[in-house]
């Protein structure tokens, strides 16, 4: 366990929420190793590679009208000098090109790699949980 | 990076599969920290605590009239001397008590740490996508 490495992802962190509210793709480019392997809220199962995750960023950032609302709660770092792990719960909220609203808790993973001395992420999970009986993703969920 | 770390969280992932085919909770709460954070693939949204994972595991268990298929694919691994996480799909497949059959691809990533010289999983994310236009968990996805 690093105390300095723990701190160093918890900045990664509050970078991520910088960026999403900036609606700025680079950074967050920039922080994704190019064999990413990644399970995202919506399909595919799984994905490997930054470039389809730069696209779906972009997509996302697209979506929005205005700006995202992105606030970051029960965020958990565990890190030693090279490798470490993030977890966290998300609200995501804004209004869509196409005028619906987006009000929703996400659950968040982040795996990471310190790669020539800066640390990167190797593994993105976000995902909601779904109810058996009805077969239906539970965006409305809050903790 | 450590070779012999990544190695023994294979293992520890090969001793999952093991334990849950033999339907065996014991094993699978003794490699869990007692301050788990889990992301389940159904609710709560997030939960902390192995109490809450140990009656969920036995739950889960005993929903199934006989063996649970459980087979890893793509499974990653990274670890340094102390921490470490894994990310695999999981095929779980057999039939529930109430006679419904089951057969689902999940995600699932697990956060690790070295204690008192054992790897413990200190976090357990598992999840599936969901369709947007139809609001529906998408448990047909295959790899």
């Amino acid at each position: 366990m690093s105390d300095t490495a723990e701190q160093e992802l918890r900045e990664l962190v509050e970078e991520r929420v910088a960026v999403v509210r900036a609606k700025d793709p680079a950074p967050l480019a920039a922080r994704q190793a190019q064999d990413i392997v990644t399970f995202d809220v919506l399909p595919p199962l799984h994905s490997r590679g930054s470039e389809a995750v730069e696209e779906k960023t972009r997509n996302w950032f697209d979506s929005y009208a205005g700006d995202i609302g992105y606030e970051v709660h029960d965020l958990h770092v565990a890190a030693g000098e090279d490798v470490g792990f993030c977890s966290f719960l998300y609200h995501v909220s804004g209004t869509l090109v196409g005028g619906g609203e987006v009000d929703m808790w996400v659950r968040a993973t982040l795996g990471c790699r310190r790669r020539d001395g800066r640390w990167i992420i190797t593994h993105d999970h976000e995902s909601v949980p779904f109810d058996p009986a009805s077969g239906r993703a539970l965006i409305d969920l809050a903790p």
